[in-house]
């Protein structure tokens, strides 16, 4: 089983997009982190870091993901070390999500790794793997779309929703969100 | 009692938009959600059109409403055979919404059939009806506003934001909504 | 105490952006919303109105906070008399947020008082009040960014997301926000 390939099949007939044991599995996942993280204490970062790992995330140090954070399936996400998952963020991860260490996504912010096939009278659904580098920050509310590649230290600003590859150092705003300048960011 | 019409108050000064029929069928509405249908499993698609029915709503065969979808009032809402509403998605009917068979609206996406008088003192409630296609796509987290018709097979993309009408066949993105190109959908 | 400082300190890092006496003032403020106000019916403006002002908010006459509204710290917010909050509605007030008289935001609509430095490599969060007029409209799911002033009667239209300041009687719309029109507010 291959947790990254949808399969042919015809969604608006009902048909489902993933196998019966990915279907078995996210309903483990999803009670597990209702019982187990949801209701945790803010600071509870390592205890949520354990139990992402049980289900497959490979999750660096110093992780820090919030209680309310939604998550498709753990085994397509990969998180780098010091990275911080803020409040109601939603990581739609149909397809893999890399997130580089030290990068900030904020409260309410939505990155969807699946899109539909709008020629396809059968609207198959398509994988479309995001990647963010390091350093970035994924601000309050934005959306960043399938497929898209977020450059080390980029900034994509609150409620931007981004569908094209942002630069590394860039700070996007808007929707479509587009480059406003650079980071500019200072030495340590 | 018209569940279509708002009635000539103050909402400013706490007047209801709404009869007080109107307030406790929806308060009836809300309880019988909760209870019979926002804890269901995914698959009781069933079931969730039966709930809808028994509460006014005109519901195709096939149609698919998640359990976290939000509807302001069943009896304003009209779904052709084989929509599908998706998790989390916000069908704010104040006023009539209609969405044609094989519509899918896709998580988060927000429906609203309502404004407000701006240029009236007392900022008065206006039903302003929505009504969708068939075959057509509301993206995640898309937002389609009061008043507007959006053609058969048209696309509404991921978090565009749209206030006038879409043309059949046309691919709409942004924040306002603009038109990107056709759908080019292929024979079945 | 100056609860409207964010101190100098490592985000990124792990440190905490407030003090431990913001943060348990916070805990309390979470758990006595929940407990108290949060499964209230509707009607019950008046109860919510006293469970804000027990915990600082300064609250005219009349206002109305829906029950699902969430407030990050009530001592950072002040409402004029008969302003409606409501449903969904996010004021993340870690700098102060002023709401003149008789203003409406409506449902999901989000106002967001702070940022951090792009700049710094620390991250340092900075604290930017939002104050926004009387008789203004934040219609549904808007955002208003960190800094901005929104002026008397001016309406923010449902998505729009605004960065700059918005004119007394503007009509604001999309993400970036830009002026549409004048209002027109008629004689009462």
């Amino acid at each position: 089983m291959t947790l990254l390939d949808a399969r042919q099949t015809r969604p608006i007939e009902g048909g489902a997009s993933f196998s019966l044991g990915n279907r078995l599995l996210r309903f483990c996942w999803g009670l597990a982190w209702l019982l187990l993280a949801r209701f945790t204490p803010p600071q509870l970062h390592g205890w949520r870091r354990l139990v992402l790992r049980g289900f497959g995330a490979k999750i660096g140090r110093g992780v820090r993901v919030h209680s309310s954070v939604r998550i498709w399936l753990p085994v397509n996400l990969e998180l780098g070390d010091f990275c911080l998952i803020g409040p109601g963020a939603h990581l739609y991860n149909q397809g893999r999500i890399v997130i580089g260490a030290r990068s900030v996504v904020s409260q309410g912010a939505h990155i969807c790794a699946s899109t539909h096939d709008i020629a396809d009278p059968h609207f198959q659904l398509l994988l479309r793997p995001v990647t963010i580098g390091e350093q970035a920050w994924i601000a309050a509310e934005a959306f960043v779309g399938p497929g898209v590649t977020v450059g080390d230290r980029a900034v994509i600003g609150a409620r931007a929703a981004l569908f094209e590859d942002a630069a590394p150092d860039g700070v996007y705003s808007g929707n479509p969100a587009r480059l406003l300048k650079q980071r500019g960011l200072r030495e340590p």
